[in-house]
């Protein structure tokens, strides 16, 4: 957001650690005193909604957090955003919200006919606390020592998965095409588009509307014979919507600047169909990728199923972004997948 | 080129003084003990050719400058340019080198029948140190007074100037489409594309192989009835290929960093017919601009003249560009261009 946005007379505070990799290019990189940082700030954003509460509570209550602390406090928990998301009127997953695994396995067995999704409400993130149960209830007897809030979840049998990045400022709603996203134990492994249903645009703006978004907001869906469902939705620029900073003329983090400055907003048209590939706990890929597209290497210490960089790939249409895809899976995962 | 090097895993040492624009985003700037610096460096590049020669001789001689020093000597003058050009078999514009201005008034008026362009050979820079005479000598008469040699070349009538971003790695030569260029008093107000002749292409293709070229380089064309001669080259990245960061999928400064460093070329065809807007002397523009592209500001002081950001435009073909670039014109410089 940093890169894109150093275009713009903006200085670009970080509540990060020295050495992160932001702090390579931010003005000021600060964790200690963030109230006096903040206080000099004009406007306070985020990338990741699961951060210190402190600073982010702050910033709402001196009126400049955007997006607004409502959006964020929905995604605390997974019962929170789904029962908003539900007494809202979206098209949603079947679910109950219960206390504890004990009650989950049940309600799974009695109520789902042990086929579902048990998902703990809060700490989830990239398929982490979520066990896809497929009338195999034994092997998951060990959740019902599990506290807390569980979100029991209908197991969609979708035809696949898309998303929208959407943008919307005080009066103006952008949505870029949507995307066809290929996740894998719940982490985004490639994406590209345009690909997907108009009514995902329509629900995009629907839900900013309610709740009175400014930025951007990635939005994750389920698709049936043509049938969308909401599966989750993000209060940030979204790892689905990378290709927008080679396949769009303006991409998602500036578009999140503009919105957030309260600048216009501009084309989210894609200048050709595009996507991308997750480098996923990979050390840098070959030289060859750069044939097929650009490699955003984060500088990140490499883990096991981190994100520690994408490739972007821009085709002249949706086959030749398929086989661009298809050449940088092979040659960044020769063994394949490690998840 | 920072900015977008960011994706690689580069480190940028910057020779600049501290406060100027690149040193916001960049590892290490220093203007001292460069020998230190450059001794550390795998690779040295630049962004201007009219810098300090010394820093740029060092790498030179360690075997790190790219481009190297052969493409940076030719633009030290304008005779030696002109004279490689020729030499080569490369269509130019008529000239003659002269010592003094006395002597080039002299060959304007016996061999130009007073009609034709005079530079300066040394220290010209964006119309600086020339002057188009169009039979009105005695108007030029300080120039007598004038020692260093002078190149008194023929006025072109063109149809158009255009240009061509290629870029050139040890055994690769890409090339984005051509631009037309609108030029005032000798600097680029604003151009787009794909405009222009294949030829230029062919004739990048040569120059880069005589100069045995790595890197990015913009060279000039005048356009006559279809027939194309070079005005010169940059041997960098160029003011007229800065559109590439949004109608392209790699833009010109990613290519040159990918040349300089051995990786592999990309795409270089246009995603869309796009263009660009210099901001000269103005400040920030209006708000609306954004609504037709994207504002690069580049935080340097304002001074009369001084490129000081652009605006990139992207449109569905070059009638959109166009139209897009007169709104960017009407807004940006309501009471005309000051040059």
């Amino acid at each position: 957001m940093i890169l894109e946005g150093r275009k713009f007379p903006i200085t670009f505070l970080v509540y990060a650690e020295k050495g992160e990799p932001a702090c390579r290019i931010a003005d000021l990189c600060f964790k200690e005193s963030y109230e006096k940082v903040i206080e000099e700030c004009d406007i306070v954003t985020f990338e990741f909604e699961h951060v210190d509460e402190a600073p982010l509570q702050l910033a709402e209550d001196l009126g400049k957090l955007l997006p607004r602390l409502n959006s964020v406090v929905l995604k605390r928990a997974r019962h929170l955003e789904k029962e908003f998301l539900k007494r809202e009127g979206f098209p949603v997953p079947r679910f109950v919200t219960v206390e504890g695994g004990d009650e989950a396995l049940r309600v799974l067995r009695d109520e789902f006919n042990n086929v579902g999704v048990v998902k703990k409400s809060e700490g989830g993130y990239d398929g982490r606390g979520q066990y896809f149960i497929r009338g195999d209830p034994d092997r998951y007897q060990f959740l019902r020592e599990e506290r807390g809030l569980f979100v029991v979840e209908e197991l969609v049998n979708y035809d696949f998965e898309a998303s929208i990045i959407a943008v919307r400022s005080g009066n103006e709603f952008r949505a870029y095409p949507p995307t066809f996203n290929y996740n894998e134990k719940g982490i985004l492994v490639y994406n590209y588009g345009p690909y997907g249903n108009p009514e995902m645009i329509r629900l995009a703006e629907k839900l900013t509307e309610k709740l009175n978004y400014v930025g951007v907001m990635g939005i994750e869906f389920f698709i049936r014979r043509g049938k969308v469902m909401i599966n989750e939705y993000a209060p940030r620029v979204h790892n689905t919507g990378h290709y927008t900073l080679d396949g769009a003329e303006i991409s998602q983090f500036e578009h999140h600047l503009r919105a957030i400055t309260g600048m216009e907003l501009g084309e989210t048209r894609l200048l050709s169909p595009s996507g991308m590939v997750n480098l996923l706990g990979v050390h840098y890929p070959p030289m060859d990728v750069l044939r097929y597209g650009s490699v955003y290497w984060y500088g990140k210490e490499v883990r096991r199923r981190r994100k520690v960089g994408h490739v972007n790939v821009v085709g002249k249409d949706l086959e030749d972004v398929r086989a661009k895809i298809e050449n940088v899976m092979k040659l960044t995962y020769p063994n394949g997948l490690d998840l």
